[in-house]
């Protein structure tokens, strides 16, 4: 059993930290998970992740801040308490109208339901 | 792309409600999820998880509250912003000190990794 401290974890920030972006990588295969990863999202408000799309799937819980999730089919709200599920290959980013908190969930590289 | 509000989703109680425990299923293989189920746990003060284990895993992010996690090993405190990963197999319950509110993730039945 592992317990990680969020402030323990050193974030990566994007863009040289002009995105507004950061990302904290709190559960993944070197803890021993084998199946899926979480990681833990920063936004300060108006920052957008980047649009994007890519084979496997994203199964978020939004911790705290709203904005709108934008895809093909348009944008949809969210809030604190909210998840997002986006299928594999949907093309998606996240806006952030406060400053944003998710948790965010992908398949290992080598999990079988990807391939 | 699938937005659910956490108070849309009926949650489910345990022991006729006297446990203090409920879970809502945010995201599962309904909605289209291939690899892994999202829930969320909310605990009233004192409430607890059984004491249990089983070949899956769990990977949790405490989103508010504080309490201890329970293993073979002693007891691990965690409070909002940590996450807890749970090995396959390992003996585990959440206590609650305050009132607790949890993701909690799991590997879908057929996933390859859970074997």
């Amino acid at each position: 059993m592992l317990v990680k401290r969020y402030s323990d974890v050193t974030p990566t920030t994007y863009d040289n930290g002009r995105s507004g972006v950061t990302m904290r990588e709190m559960i993944t295969a070197s803890d021993g998970a084998p199946s899926f990863a979480m990681r833990v999202f920063d936004l300060v408000p108006g920052a957008t992740t980047p649009y994007h799309h890519h084979p496997w799937e994203h199964e978020v819980f939004i911790v705290r801040g709203s904005g709108v999730v934008k895809s093909e089919h348009g944008d949809r709200p969210f809030s604190a308490g909210d998840t997002v599920f986006i299928a594999g290959n949907e093309p998606h980013c996240f806006v952030a109208e406060s400053a944003v908190q998710f948790v965010c969930v992908i398949p290992a590289p080598n999990a079988c339901a990807v391939g």
